[in-house]
Parts: C-alpha cells; sequence; structure tokens
C-alpha cells in the first residue's frame, strides 16, 4: 500500500464499479479514492474504508464508471436544436442550416450554444467532447471555463466564413490557438479540415505535412454518404479514403468521422494505417446517410468511436442513446444479435473515444493515475431494476436521466443531478433570446 | 358554448397542446378541461379561463398530449430485463428465457412483473398498453388495481404451459376473462393465438370464427423473421401471412406484430384486408430479426402502431425511444431522410395505437368526449431547448424523463413526477426478491 492510498481528496463508494478496463469487468462492493484531480486508488470497499479522506461520498444503488468521450460534434449548433428536421441532408444543410449559420454565427452564438451543449453533455454522462466549429476558441474558452474536458478541432475550408478568410488563415489561427492552450490539463487543439470535398488536395496536404511534423490528431468528415464517395470517385477517379492515404493523411492520428462507405479494401486500409473511425450512428441515420460497418471494422482491428454530431442532426448530445443505437444497429445490420455486445458498445464510448483523441493514457477507463473523469449512475429505478448485468443496463435500459453525479478531473461538474458551474435559468433565458432572434429574421422555406 | 365548458373537474393550461388529431397541430396559449373522465372541452386559454373548474394545474413549458399506446408486450418480462442479452435469438430464447419463465412464472411473478412494467411505462408517457402473457387475469387485476388502461391479449398455444393445457383450455379461460371485463372502462380482452409456429392450423381456424362471432380483436405474432416465414413456407407451400388469409384471420380487428418479412403482395393484402401491424423496431433491431418496411405501409394505408416488445428483448419499456428508433429507422432503410417525419412517429404512438386496438374511439387523440388519457412534457429543460418545432423535439430530443404528469380516464396516475397509485420503495424489495430468486436457481449456461 502506497501514501496515495492511506489519503485521498475524495472517497467514493458506490454499488459497484465499471472500470471499462479490464473489458467487461464490474467490480462490486469497490470504492474509488481521487487525489489532486487523479484516480489515486481503486479498491475492495473494506480497504477503501481505511483510507483517509477529505470528503466522503456513499452512492447506494449507483454504478461508478468512466465518463463518455463524445468524438464528434458541433457543440454550438445545440442552437438549431429542431430547427429543422425531416429533410433530405442537402436541402436541410442549404434551405436552412446555412443560412441560418450565415445570419446568425458569431462569438455569441457560439458562447451560448456551447454552453447549451455542455450542460446537455453533462447531465447525460459526458466529461470530454470533441468539436468542430468557427469560433473554436469562443469554444475553447467556454469548455475550459466550465470544466469540460475536449478536443477542439479548429475547422479547415477552402473558402472563408465568419472565422477565417482561406485555409491560410484557418490554419494560422488555429496553430495559435493550438499555442494558447498547450499547457491547458483539459483541452487538446488538432485539425479540423472539414472534408474532402470542402478542403482542396493541396490544403490537405499542407495538413497532413504540419499534422505530422506537430505529432497533431487530425479529425476529418470523410464517406458520410455514397454520393460523397461516387462523386469524389468520378471526379479524380480516386476514393476519398485512398486519396487521404496517398497524401500520408490516415496515420493513428487520423480520426474519421462517419464512414457509411466502406469496402473491404477501405477497412483494410484502415487497419493497416491505425486510423481511428467514429461511428454517428443516430445522425447517419436521421439523415439517411448510411450505415457504418461496425462490426467488420472491429473485427479488423480497427479503433471504432462514437459520436453524437450535432443536436440539429441527432436531436440530442446523449451519448446513452448512441451507444444503445451503436449496439442495436450493428447487430440489425450483421443479422446476428450477439454482435457489439454491450461491454462493446460501453468501450466505444470511453476507452476507444479516448484512444481516437490520442488521450488513452489519461482518460477512457478507471484506472488509478488516469484523470478522474467519472460519472455516477443510479440503477434503483424503476427503469433499470431488476439488476442481473450492470452494463446491460448502463447500455440497453438507461436513457441519461440516471446520471446524479459527475467529476472532470476530479472537480464536481453535477452533483444530484443538479450543475455545479451552470446557472439553467439563465442559460435558458439566453436560448431562448436567440431563438426568438432566429426566428424572427430567417426568410425559412416553410 | 356547453354547459360542460363552463364547469370542469380539472383544467390544465399548458404551453401547447399537441392534440395529434389534426395531424401535425399544435396549438399554442391553448387550455384542456376533463369532465368525467373526460374531455370536455379545448380552448384557447382566454375563453379556458371562464370555466369553473374544481381543480386548476398550470404547467408552463410544458406540452400536453394524448398518452402513448404500447401495442404490443410482455409486461411482467420486465422482472427478466437483462437477464439475457446479446444471444441470438433462438439460444436466448431456449438457454434462457424459456428455462426461466418455466422454473419461475406464477401468479406473483405476473403480478410484481406487472407493477414493474406499469411504473415504467407511466412514468414514460405510456397510458394504454397492450399484453401477451401468461396468467392475463393477473395481469387485466394489477393493471386495473393501478388504473392503467389495457388491452389483455390472452395466449394461446397448442401446447401446455403455466396457464393453460392446450388450445381449448387457453381460449376457454380466455373468454371467461373476457366476459369478467365486459363493463371494464379501462380493460379490453382479445385473443392472443402466439404465432403460426405455435398454434396449428385447426386452432387459428377456432380464433379466427370465435373473433369474427365476438366481433373481438386477435393479436399474433407475425412474420417477426425471415426464417419463419422461409420454415413455414417450406413446411407448408404457404406464407404465413397467406395462411392467415385463407383461414379468414386478417382483417380490420387484426393486430400483425412484428412483420420485418414483407414482400409487395404482403403489403398489398394488408392493406386490401385493413388488417394493422405492430412495429417493434428496437426489438427487431436487437434481436437482429429485420427491418419492417414501415414507409411503404404507410403509403399503401395500412394503419401501422408502435410497441416495444417485453423489456426483456428491449430494455425498455419507452415509447419514446421507440418513436424516435422509428422515425430513424425508416429513413435510413428508405434512403430518405423525410420519410416518417416527426408528426407521423407520433401518430403512430398515439393514434394509430388506438385504431390497432379498436380504441379509436375512446383514446389516442385529445377531442372533446374523448377519455382524458394524456400526458404532460416539460420541454423548459436544456435537452429540449431551444424549441422551435414542439413536435421535433418530442420525437427526437425527448427521452421519457421529461414526463412530468399523466391522467388516465382523468385519473392522475403521475404529478410532478411521482406515481400516485404505485409505492416504488416496496415494489423495489419485490422486485430484488425475484431477482435473487432467480438468479439462485437458474443454472444458467454462462
Amino acid at each position: 500500500m502506497t501514501l496515495q492510498q492511506k489519503k485521498a481528496d475524495l472517497l467514493i463508494h458506490p454499488d459497484c464499479i465499471v472500470p471499462v478496463l479490464p473489458h467487461g469487468v464490474v467490480l462490486q462492493n469497490h470504492s474509488i479514492a481521487l487525489s489532486e484531480g487523479c484516480i489515486s486508488a481503486l479498491l475492495p470497499r473494506p480497504e477503501a474504508e481505511a483510507i483517509n479522506a477529505h470528503e466522503i461520498v456513499e452512492l447506494p444503488g449507483h454504478a461508478l464508471l468512466p465518463g463518455f468521450i463524445n468524438c464528434h460534434g458541433h457543440a454550438a449548433m445545440s442552437l438549431l436544436r429542431g430547427y429543422a428536421d425531416d429533410q433530405p441532408l442537402m436541402p436541410w444543410l442549404e434551405q436552412y442550416i446555412w443560412p441560418a449559420e450565415q445570419a446568425h454565427v458569431n462569438e455569441g452564438f457560439v458562447e451560448d450554444g456551447t454552453e447549451l451543449a455542455i450542460a446537455e453533455m453533462v447531465r447525460s454522462g459526458t466529461t470530454t467532447f470533441s468539436d468542430m466549429y468557427f469560433f473554436p476558441d469562443v469554444c475553447a474558452a467556454t469548455a475550459q471555463k466550465l470544466g469540460m474536458r475536449c478536443q477542439i478541432t479548429f475547422p479547415i475550408f477552402d473558402f472563408a466564413t465568419a472565422w477565417g478568410l482561406d485555409a491560410d488563415d484557418y490554419i494560422r489561427k488555429g496553430l495559435a490557438l493550438r499555442d494558447d492552450f498547450k499547457h491547458s490539463p483539459l483541452t487538446t487543439v488538432v485539425f479540423g479540415p472539414h472534408a474532402p470535398y470542402t478542403v482542396c488536395e493541396s490544403n490537405l496536404a499542407k495538413v497532413a505535412t504540419l499534422a505530422a511534423e506537430l505529432d497533431a490528431p487530425v479529425q476529418i468528415h470523410l464517406h458520410e454518404t455514397v454520393t460523397e464517395v461516387l462523386q469524389a470517385a468520378a471526379q479524380y477517379e480516386e476514393r476519398p479514403l485512398d486519396m487521404l492515404h496517398r497524401l500520408g493523411l490516415l496515420s493513428p492520428r487520423t480520426q474519421c468521422v462517419h464512414m457509411t462507405d466502406l469496402r473491404d479494401e477501405d477497412i483494410a486500409l484502415l487497419a493497416a494505417t491505425g486510423a481511428h473511425v467514429v461511428h454517428c450512428p443516430q445522425s447517419n441515420m436521421k439523415l439517411a446517410s448510411g450505415i457504418c460497418r461496425v462490426s467488420n471494422l472491429l473485427e479488423a482491428g480497427v479503433n471504432v468511436a462514437l459520436g453524437t454530431d450535432s443536436a440539429a442532426s441527432n436531436n440530442d448530445l446523449n451519448m446513452f442513446g448512441e451507444m444503445q443505437t451503436a449496439a442495436l444497429l450493428a447487430k440489425l445490420q450483421s443479422g446476428d444479435a450477439s454482435v457489439l455486445a454491450a461491454a462493446d458498445a460501453l468501450a466505444m464510448a470511453t476507452i476507444n473515444g479516448a484512444k481516437a483523441l490520442g488521450l488513452e493514457d489519461r482518460v477512457g477507463s478507471l484506472e488509478v493515475g488516469k484523470q478522474a473523469d467519472l460519472i455516477a449512475v443510479d440503477l434503483s429505478g424503476p427503469e433499470t431494476q431488476p439488476l442481473y448485468h450492470p452494463l446491460s443496463q448502463l447500455v440497453y435500459a438507461c436513457n441519461g436521466s440516471q446520471v446524479t453525479h459527475s467529476w472532470i478531473g476530479g472537480e464536481p461538474v453535477l452533483e444530484r443531478r443538479q450543475l455545479t458551474r451552470i446557472n439553467l435559468e439563465a442559460l435558458a433565458r439566453r436560448v431562448s433570446a436567440w431563438q426568438h432572434q432566429i426566428n424572427d429574421t430567417a426568410s425559412r422555406p416553410k
């Protein structure tokens, strides 16, 4: 026993602990100690009770597990939740989302939208999110203020938007932001070239060079629909994934988001290069984009993480729903109910996400020495009883409202379902003001 | 103005009302009055305020809508929630579910399991459920005691189970139960021949004759998997749906549950006969059964309702999740994001369910004269803001925990999220006892 185990800032006694690593394990009658923002002990309760803790939290009926890692989203777009639904992808973008963004997106929009997203994410168990949106500096500052861990992917386009003029401008601003946050314990800043159809080959090559030089992650929308792949193949005689590979952009630092169009050769290429896939099942279904072949990817050894995408195409940021949908969709697609078992879905939402973001040494599982990013889930309600297997309940029966507590780097961000750092009433007033402004000024087609 | 509109037992002032009929309508600043268990007025708030009501409930931030109608389930199986997951259908049934049922199902199991199911259903907005399980008399009595509306489908098999000896015995007991409840305001009792592979042709013919004579509904599991259909076709040279048609079992009184295997001719036959389809998307996905062609059915004019199936194969009884999954799955399957819009999914969960159960004159929409089966959903939280379109939020952003109030036949069954007729602590103790008994005695294969 080390000194660390004899003192602790906080000692938590739940009913059970799901550490995620080792895979599929549930520890009954165990406790966890936090010190200086990290997990300092994970022990059977009788041994843990010997620890001299500054604070003790008893959580009968609860499971304790790592917080979720939402690997793809556009947080500020929560202000456009439900603004336009039931539209095919291109009309949805061209007639609704892009005009609304053009008219309204500014620093205030990103600040308020990000806070709204974080409120929802924390209440449903997410402790780390990845973001790709305009004004990534505002998103980074907002997340830092609210104590939320995040990967900021600064967006890169060939063309001007509210945040930049051209690819060089985006990259310059993005790298400055990366520099600002290089010592941040909560924030990483990485490259976010939007997609192969919005960033030309020479700009993607620049990203490849710079990202390799800086050993920095890259997140990109890729193969979201068959149409995207067919158009690229017709125009360039090369599929987007192959082009990225030729440019040196597929590596263990690459996060490929969506990937609904996958040939066997694509899966082999992803496995060979160590690139990660971020699966967004609810968004892919809602926009009728297609199905990512998750079970085949996992079989091939590709790391598959989960993302909600934005609340404008989901319409929630709830990783419980995403885990459940990922598991159900994989079973349906493969015709095999044993595919993507509960433990696999939970791993996708936690440790696989940490691997995708290059954070697996810090988060994604409950192990001594890792950052104390963890959530408590109350399994005592009628929705989650009886309790034969906590993993089944977490993946197939929880809806997010059972999350009672959350800590990020040891700091409490949710206590007894109350957000510690967000004033919901004040936030609601600002969100309502945005709603009225957007409704009043938009010339909406219906 | 009638006298009914001048007095009322209860007057409710929400932010908006979603009556479901007319389709897609949202009434802002309207109120609803209840009298003698029925909806007596639905008016703009200023007019409603003239009503002399015994009680007034203010629900700022809430939408009021008809309670959901869960058209297929096995309520007592909630006691087997999460008992076995991630198994293919036949091993799941043969190695886990059937042995557990054989060892444990009795009247007490059905009483406690049904109460657990009703607790979950009421908390997530369901006001009517259909049930097919052993000891349907116990389920009927439990639902009646708890003030829950239900359709009891008494099960019919060729073989003996805990509740009966053979088809004649099931039918005799079932018709006695139907007689017991013939004057019940909350309960209907109908025929539940389990499936074409568990009830032979001559027994199905008996059901057809008796159901026609009594003008009674019939619910049957049908075309749940391709395998089921192929086996029947190989054995009898006839698909199950065609056999049911030949026996006179397809009519507007017939509820066909699952129907994942559908040819164009099947859809035409369902449309021509007026038979209903009960779609259980989450169960079909989780057991890898297949996808029901919902958008084609709706186009052809077939009435499609929704069911959760049991918590052993879902693993929840939450109709919000079922609506969302139905909408997303239909978009994915059709490759068209505009298919099964929010209003359509909500109709499936309400008025279409009422039509399927033959209750559309009583429930399924908020119309004057109908039974007061309605729920209040709090849309003021960060998960459901901003609020451009209440229908989008209800279908795509709610998870069930936003349901604050529920009335069935005008009686409050949920108030400020508290169940009025169920003691959750006492229920939890009984559920826990079942869990231990089932765990202790089962010789489980893993």
